[in-house]
């Protein structure tokens, strides 16, 4: 038996509670979990009604997690191209691994994997928050090597996501440009190291507290301000007569994005990375010309490789609070209520 | 004197007025026309109220016409790049010339113009439905070769347009890929030619009859479909598993946008290049994950050059109507009636 | 027992003999071959003298054949992701399958597989020219769907490898551009259809004989001249003033190479595709300013799709010519005296 | 009457001589020069025998200086883009200003120049060590701003330079990659800078002195080795199984080419900046699979914005020792014994 961070019942906090260690069944691989994040995404999954939960088609109980790392612990028959002891991490966001996109790594836009059931660890079935999980396929393990559990599990989702959705701006973020990130939290202030580590651009952030503003700061922003009415103003002050090569909206509100299309101008990446949904005006007589608006999920496969090399060579870390495996329901609390900095990290 | 095309009152039909022959002024140069487009722009703008027309700051009168060719006719001082007699197309949306946009040929996207008072002719100052025009600078003036002044004048919008909106979405249209076309005008067939002849990926037209279908056939599309309730279902057979690589919508009002989006899939590029507004869904709770909206607008000029050198090889043509000068308000009517295929070419 | 087309001994000709069935272990998956390619690099390792042969590693007997497609027929421990009766293509180039290059797809340049002893089949490990063979990974077993397998199996090589080779210079070949093919041959024939495919480009081919000439042509070349001393002239003439965008050289010897740098212009891609090795002077006093000196290998296993894609859609095939597995012999003789026209294909 | 530095005989010293200001024809522009760069390529062409520098076909007596700034001092007749007072850089490898690559302002590689006699400042006709200089149209004149002149003048090719070398493989040096520049100099140390702004690539530098190595630490270099035969195992040490990304070679002789290739491997990118001509092996049989060898030339007009913008922003300084016109013969006699470290500037 183990002991696993479960959600068991709709509306109600996570419980730790005691389960079988489950076994790798052909072709999969167990691993001995050495850190799992905590995120908002697990946060809007426990905020949803029955009904909603039910349209999700999610299992109860359902152990949390979709930021995990571990070493391997058990190998399923069959398998060959990872060994007992490696230390790795898991790639969330996994495909059927045998399409177009899957081939390329980009699991993350398989067209099959709703269809053939596969979501990631914690959104759909087991995931990382418990002394064992298991995973469909080594392809999903990339090497850790000395990388610290603690301080590399949020690279999974809170590092990744910020990387695919710069990198698709990547190209408009030359030298001279100026770039905009709404929401210094556990992503924001990720993406800020991100656009300094890969990009010449200047780097504005925008969040409503004095403490998210000097966070900004330390994650690598030129210039912080309170995304108040104000906002727009300042942020055209520094970019001068050159559009904003892209604005990051880690908020995806209705005020957010309304705010983020005020300040977009000719070939303006704007870049919706929250859970959000909202309204806005499209077309050549409504968007600034040349825009783009993208919501980009997640990450693909080489690209999790590619923010583990950024963490190696220094070029970005994200801010953790450690929490024991039976403090993670405190760890959900204290994300809901606002009270983290960085990301909650528990370590069965 | 000569005789122009000119948009004289609002409200009103365009006349055929006398008017004086302009001279290029210092750095100027002066065109003999030889050919001029009309465009649905051009009705929009004669459809607009006079307040509307006041906010847009057009002069009245007003030459009609941003599509032109021409042969160089006189030079202002200090012109030494082209030479009188050079045959040469103009291109339309012209920036400031000197920013980092302009550099790169990229003038459709000058954040300078507007408020240097730069416009396209026809669009703000006098245009091509002349038998004279002065273009502001030789930048501005692609050599046309042996291209035939009629079967060429249309490529510089409705050829250039629907290549820069193609060319934008190219990344996407790989093997194996699927495109959708909806709306087969005087920019539409154009689009369905330089997917053909640009990328392999299979065409789908959508348009509204019997006739727009087969003209549809006629310029490269693989399949065309009535643009109804229908047509998701039948691009949806068509493209199989994988997500539409990008949808071209040469229409852009909100019922064409909402089926553009109920096409859409992952990594769909949702394309808008008709003159319109609209209100959509966005966000990663609302649009495909990995899709793009965007508005591209017009063309850069390099990539005028590139639609010519497709005309030159046979690979792009632009169907056309001829009128003369005296004819172009009937030109625009049977334009505004919807009785033209292809575009109305003016011939002074 | 099965027949199985085998290198024997070094400096004899291949023989076919009666092997084991071989069965696929834990991860691995048996194929029944439906079709299999004959190629010059077959003949190329049989030119090879022992101490060659020696250094290279490959082991005698070895059953010949990289280019192979099949049926699933077996299935090791452990294997879920194809099923028995699935029609695949073998991806040959096959790499470690979990370093980066591997994980995008780019098995053909990874670091790790030469140190792990892992060869394509047929180049250093028993290959596709038998009634059965094993594949180390269903991963690199391509779905073929309704792909015809004598039709297809060239693909994943006489076609694969230009494939690779153009799509590296694809954003030098748009409108405008002209690109040459030396050598139309099993490989240079696909170049010369990819190109018309994927590009707007102006096509020259290159070769020997009016066959070839001919060949050329009905392959989709625009132009086709003898490679002799004129032939720099001629392709100048039709270049006019802009530099080629691309030579894709399929011969590599020393002439073919100095003709092709005789050729290069500003920003030239020279792309050495046959198995070759030249001098050449490099370095902005000896190599034209912008120009690139390429030797892409084979190709990635999602390029395979798109090559398989591109045959579903009708725009490449490779011509072939078919032999029974007993004739197997006879096919190599005819490839190595160069009576074969397009690709020789073994059906067992 | 001004002052210009010239050279006036083959094999002489540049001497500093009283000149008549010269006039700015229709449509050119003269500048009171504010700065003047002396570089290498001068001295190599001070270098050159009478017969080799009749082949180049440049004049005598000529104005030294390829790398100039100013202020706009006086307009031809037509010029109405610049106005006096303007700060500018004269970008300086300039095209015809019309074809395919100019209008995307790579007039770095015009076809048409040579044909045209269109050279550099300084380099075929007179430069910009002088007190006034002529250019032959103000779209050359990238506006400066309130750049300092004697720490931008440098840019305009010392940094231009590299700039353009290392845009070409930027989509190569992604994270985890790993660089090398061989020379630090004049050059070097910018590309040194520019690795460490534009992209997250580990950079080593090699070069023959511990000043070098220490002037190549602060230039940004993550390692710097002495390079002799212990350099490539050094190098292979820090890269691991990775492959280098690229190698930039600022020397470009054959034994530092040779160096260069030992080190490659699969993809990399073989840049050779210096003024050299080198014999090397290429081919599948004789490069490693999927390298390039590229020569890039000078570099774009927008790219020196890009440059000048990565100055504005503090990323990139080129090392100046400051010279007045009369010491210039002393400036480029420091420059040929190798006694400066970075760039010698000459204000006028």
């Amino acid at each position: 038996m183990m002991k696993a961070l479960q959600y068991v019942e709709v509306g109600k906090a996570p419980e730790v509670r005691e389960v079988p260690i489950p076994e790798p069944g052909p072709g999969e691989v167990r691993l001995r979990v050495t850190a799992a994040g905590a995120c908002h995404s697990d946060s809007f999954v426990m905020s949803l009604t029955e009904e909603q939960y039910g349209q999700f088609g999610y299992p109860l109980p359902m152990t949390l997690g979709h930021e995990g790392v571990g070493v391997v612990d058990a190998l399923g028959a069959g398998v060959t191209t990872v060994a007992e002891g490696d230390a790795v991490a898991v790639y969330g966001p996994q495909g059927c691994g045998r399409c177009y996109s899957c081939t390329q790594g980009r699991e993350n836009y398989c067209p099959h994997a709703a269809s053939l059931g596969i979501t990631p660890p914690g959104l759909g079935c087991d995931g990382a928050m418990a002394e064992y999980m298991v995973v469909r396929d080594p392809r999903v393990l990339i090497p850790l090597g000395e990388l610290d559990p603690v301080a590399a599990v949020g690279l999974t989702d809170a590092g990744l996501t910020p990387y695919h959705a710069v990198k698709g701006s990547l190209g408009r973020l030359g030298p001279g440009s100026v770039v905009v990130v709404i929401g210094v939290g556990g992503l924001g202030h990720v993406a800020l190291q991100l656009l300094r580590a890969l990009t010449p651009a200047t780097v504005i952030a925008l969040d409503i507290s004095d403490e998210k503003l000097a966070f900004a700061k330390e994650s690598g922003a030129h210039y912080a301000f309170r995304s108040d009415a104000q906002a727009p103003e300042q942020v055209a002050q520094i970019a001068g007569s050159r559009p904003l090569a892209a604005i990051f909206d880690f908020v995806s509100n209705q005020p957010v994005a309304d705010m983020a299309w005020s300040m977009a101008g000719f070939e303006t990446d704007v870049v919706m990375v929250g859970a959000g949904a909202v309204k806005s005006s499209l077309g050549l007589l409504a968007q600034p010309w040349g825009s783009r608006a993208r919501a980009p999920y997640w990450g693909t496969r080489p690209e999790l490789m590619e923010v583990l090399d950024l963490a190696r060579t220094g070029q970005v870390h994200v801010d953790t609070t450690v929490f024991s495996l039976d403090d993670g329901p405190e760890a959900y609390r204290q994300l809901h209520d606002g009270e983290l900095r960085g990301r909650a990290v528990v370590v069965p």
